[in-house]
C-alpha cells in the first residue's frame, strides 16, 4: 500500500433523500477529484439522514479524525434543514444571526423574504462565511469543518471558493491502462506487481465490452517516480498476457485528470 | 419525525475508486428504493476504502446497530480485492474453498481459470452463498451480513436473489408534490404541517426550472393515513400561496414507485 497521506478529508453527505435511493449524490465525486488534485486522500465518506443525533456524532468524529471534513446538504430555510444547528452542537456554542447576511437577503428577496428566508442567515458561533455565485445563501466554516449546500451547482461554486483556504500536499499522481483481458487471467502477476511497488496503490476494475472481458488498472502515488515504475511493469505485463490495449497512459504517467 | 423503523439496513460500499471521485455510486440508490418498498430503512451509509481495518471496523459496528448489512465490492480475484478476509476476520473465522463453486468454475473456465480465478471460490466458514445469473462467482451472506459485488448488474442480480431471505415490514408510503414555489415562501408553513402530522417525514428539495424557483414536497411514512392526511394539509398550502402544481400524487397516497 501507497504512504499514509499527511492531508486527509472525510465527508458527510446529511439527507433523507440519499438513504431513500431518490437522489444519488453527485457532490462526492466532484469534492473527491478536486481534492486528490491537491494531494489530500478523502479517508472516508458518511451519508447520514436528518437526524440531529447522527449528524452531530459524525461531524464530531470526523473533524477528529481528519485534517478536513466537508458536509453538504441541510441548510436551507425549511424544517429539515438541521445542519447548521447540528454543528453550533457539535461545537457546543450558540447560533447568531449575521447582519451583513440579512442585509443582503433584505436586498434580494424584499418583500418575498419571510422568516423561513432569514434561517438561512444564522450561524454558528465563530463560523466564516463561505461565499458562492449561484446564490445569496453562505455555507460556512468552523475550524476544519466547511458546511456546503446540497444542491450541486451551490455546492461546486462554495468549494471553488473555499479552495484557496486548503493546505496543498503532493498531488496523486495517476497513470490508467484498459485492456482487453480478464482480473483472473492477470490477477496473480499484478499482485506480485503491487508487492514490488509498495509506494503505489493499483486498483482493477473490471468491464464488459463487445462481449468481452476488459479490465481497467489504475495506479496511484504522490510520488511520480513510483507512478513510472509501475506503470512499465503493468505494460510489460499486458504484453506478455498478449491482452489488446484499449487505453494506455500518454505520456505516462499523468497527473490525475479532472 | 416519524416512528423509529423496526426493520434498518446499513450499506457499506467498499473500493478507493468511490473516494477518489473515479466511480460514483448506483448500487446505495437500487437497494434503498427495493428496501424502502419491503419496509426496510436504510439508517447509514459508510464508504470506506481498501484498507481491512476499516471494513473490519464498519462491518463490525453495522452488524451490531442494524438489522441488515449489505456491502459492494472487493470480492473479485485481484489483491485489492480483501472484503471476503475482512468478513472473516470481523466474524473471528478461517477462510475455506468451496468445492461445489470450484467445480462450477472447473467446467466454466476450463483452461481459462488461474490461482487467481479461485480465489472467488473463497469464502468465511458459515457462509450461505448467494448465486446470481450475472456471473458464475456467488456472493455469500454472513448472519446478518449480505456481500455482495461491486459492479452493478451483478450487484443487481445477487440483490434480486437474496431478497426472499429478507423480513418484510410496512412497505413505506410516499406521497409527492413539486409546484412553483419557493422554500422560503412555504418553510414556515411546511414546518408547522411536519409538527401536526408527527408520523410522517416531510422532505423538501428546491431546484431551479425555466429560470423560477421550484420545490418537490416529499411525505413518507409506513402509516398510509398519516400520508393522507399530510398530502391534504401539503395541497391545501400550496393552494392557499398560489404556487403552481407541476406534479401532484394521484391517486395519492400511492406506494413508493421503483
Amino acid at each position: 500500500m501507497a504512504e499514509p497521506h499527511k492531508l486527509t478529508a472525510g465527508v458527510i453527505l446529511i439527507g433523507n433523500e440519499l438513504l431513500s435511493g431518490r437522489v444519488e449524490d453527485k457532490n462526492l465525486a466532484y469534492m473527491a477529484k478536486s481534492l486528490s488534485q491537491r494531494g489530500i486522500k478523502v479517508a472516508e465518506c458518511r451519508i447520514v439522514p436528518d437526524i440531529a443525533d447522527d449528524i452531530i456524532q459524525t461531524v464530531n468524529q470526523f473533524r477528529q479524525r481528519f485534517t478536513y471534513v466537508f458536509t453538504t446538504g441541510g441548510i436551507g430555510p425549511t424544517h429539515d434543514d438541521i445542519t447548521t444547528r447540528c454543528i453550533a452542537k457539535a461545537f457546543g456554542v450558540e447560533i447568531f444571526r449575521d447582519a451583513q447576511t440579512t442585509q443582503i437577503f433584505k436586498d434580494y428577496f424584499g418583500d418575498r423574504a419571510t422568516e423561513a428566508t432569514y434561517r438561512m442567515c444564522d450561524f454558528p458561533v465563530g463560523a466564516e462565511l463561505i461565499e458562492n455565485s449561484a446564490s445569496v445563501a453562505p455555507g460556512f466554516r468552523m475550524e476544519n469543518v466547511f458546511v456546503l449546500a446540497g444542491i450541486p451547482s451551490v455546492m461546486q461554486s462554495m468549494f471553488e471558493a473555499l479552495l484557496p483556504q486548503l493546505e496543498e500536499g503532493d498531488p496523486i499522481q495517476e497513470a490508467s491502462f484498459t485492456a482487453f483481458t480478464s482480473e483472473g487471467k492477470i490477477g496473480i502477476q499484478l499482485e506480485h506487481i503491487q508487492n514490488q511497488n509498495p509506494k503505489v496503490d493499483i486498483g482493477s476494475y473490471p468491464f464488459r465490452q463487445d462481449g468481452k472481458p476488459a479490465v481497467t488498472l489504475v495506479i496511484r502515488s504522490a510520488d511520480q517516480h513510483a507512478v513510472h515504475a509501475a506503470a512499465q511493469d503493468v505494460a510489460e505485463m499486458l504484453k506478455a498476457v498478449n491482452a489488446e490495449i484499449l487505453d494506455a497512459p500518454d505520456p505516462w504517467p499523468q497527473e490525475v485528470a479532472s
